[in-house]
């Protein structure tokens, strides 16, 4: 559910192009030449089943943020190789992986607005195109020959099934705690965004400090992401029914904001919260109850403080690197993705 | 379903011990090293349930013969270091994601005499928990430094994706040939087998004629051993009813011997094939009258033919490798999973 940066979102007039698309102009050469890439190793010789899903995956689109970000982080350390844009495939092919068996786990029916491959086919493909494309990215990344890239991305896909299993423990149960919550937000969404900056400054040669640097940027970027979009599900900062509000409510995720108003709760509250999250014992007006809990508890407010506050540290990291104007727009990028939580 | 070398299998008094049991004996040492290196990387700090899923496929055993094929490769090219236990390790974590990934495939209850662990748990764990295991067996073989195993293991797990999707699609479909069905049996077995073998040769620094006979062999056996296991589904070249008997007929898997069978069938015999696999309208006494057709066209006994002549490539790819005591033992091994269709 990435609620943030969705496909389709075009700037209205007067108002300033977003951060993602100032990226995309200025990678475009680049990002012809990993789309290209992507659409070469997704295919199959053997096995049509494989060009048919993962079509249906590269034409439903996305904003490729992850594979931007290696592409940025190669060019701030000076990067003059190739290699960026196998390493900014890899990372989208992990990505798109991880999407098609989040959807088998998640039993989900949309993804980007489209019918997922799951429900077009069936989760015995999801799976095994999904092995695929892991595979594919292993294939991809041992091309580049740097021994150094192989381990961080091995390391950060490791992250991601542990804090994926992490979630599916960690869902119902009011014991999740922030420092829970944390680990599975850093496998969920922050250990790629951190593995994709922090190889594009090892292929780069960069330094310790600036590869250290482009890590710490992506670690923050991506809690901050997905603490906005975890806010998002109950109407942002505001905590207001809007669309796609109550989603997790509904799939009883323990996320920040319910995490917080729970420390924060009455016995009375809490038995609100037992009942609705951990007995799935849902009715009519409890997400409204929720929400109200939510604002009262200053559970959402403190959830938007700590999702400024990763976004500071992103930009913060950034100010380690080299100067470059794509420093900026990463910049940008860090304001941008809590910008909707103002 | 490793019909041929199954767990708890013991020589009876008399008969002579298998080879692989005379390869765990030479190889203990080793294997302890490996069995160890296993728990130490199934476990995870953070999500408890790893441990407990992986903990389920560990103690029901298996006999680990990818793991040793490893070993055995890597000692017979004379290597005297300790990174074939990593790689050892690194083929069983495949070996085991791919098991984890079948059965949420298969929709299977019971492996290796257990039951399953999407059924002790659920397809959620098996997903993820064979996600985490492919990144710790991508790990292992990075820290092996030799880019060459890693371009062979990875190229490896994409065959192995390749063929199990294929396999999704040539199920029930009738105008599945030998050809699809050896592309098929390579993803599915070979193609772990001969990557198990060749890595060994390879961290050995053997010269590429050994590296290149490795290959063969893994290659050979695996396929002798897959086209074995496919026959024993419908009760080996005898072709009758037994324990197990028909799964593959019931799942109206087309494997060699319906291959066979149709290639030579009558038009009513092709409408019966066209009825039970494709159309999956079966009647009692069906699987009967297909064992009676398998044995009559003569398609049990080629398929047997080409098990033996399979068995025998894996032979004659040993005699182009140096001369040890463990190449006898996997020329016996060769010859043991052809062995029940004598």
């Amino acid at each position: 559910m990435n609620a943030i940066i969705k496909d389709g979102d075009r700037p209205n007039e007067g108002e300033a192009e977003k951060p993602q698309d100032v990226l995309a102009a200025a990678l475009m050469v680049d990002m012809e030449a990993v789309n290209l890439l992507i659409r070469e190793r997704m295919a199959s010789r053997h096995a049509p089943r494989i060009p048919e899903v993962t079509a249906h995956l590269v034409e439903a689109g996305g904003k490729r943020l992850r594979p931007m970000l290696t592409l940025a982080a190669a060019h701030i350390c000076g990067y003059q190789g190739t290699h960026h844009i196998k390493l900014a495939a890899t990372v989208e092919f992990i990505h798109t992986a991880t999407l098609l068996h989040d959807d088998v786990v998640d039993e989900s029916a949309q993804r980007r607005g489209r019918p997922t491959a799951n429900l077009l086919w069936d989760n015995k493909s999801s799976v095994l195109v999904g092995d695929y494309l892991f595979a594919r990215s292993f294939q991809l990344m041992v091309e580049t020959g740097t021994l150094r890239v192989m381990d961080i991305l091995a390391n950060a896909s490791a992250t991601i099934a542990e804090g994926e299993v992490l979630q599916l423990t960690a869902a119902q149960d009011l014991k999740t705690d922030e420092a829970i919550y944390l680990q599975v937000v850093r496998g969920k969404t922050a250990a790629l965004f951190a593995a994709a900056t922090e190889v594009g400054g090892v292929i780069a040669g960069a330094p310790e400090d600036h590869v250290r640097a482009l890590f710490d940027y992506g670690d923050a970027l991506g809690i901050a992401f997905q603490i906005a979009d975890d806010m998002l599900d109950y109407g942002g900062s505001s905590a207001q029914i809007g669309k796609n509000t109550g989603d997790d409510f509904r799939e009883r995720k323990v996320t920040l904001p319910v995490i917080k108003a729970v420390a924060a709760a009455s016995p009375e509250e809490r038995a609100f919260w037992t009942r609705v999250i951990e007995k799935g014992d849902q009715r009519d007006g409890d997400l409204d109850h929720a929400l109200g809990l939510l604002t009262r508890t200053g559970a959402m407010q403190a959830a938007r403080e700590d999702a400024f506050g990763w976004a500071a540290k992103a930009r913060d990291a950034l100010t380690r690197l080299p100067d470059h104007p794509l420093r900026q727009t990463l910049s940008d990028l860090a304001d941008y993705v809590v910008s909707r939580l103002a």
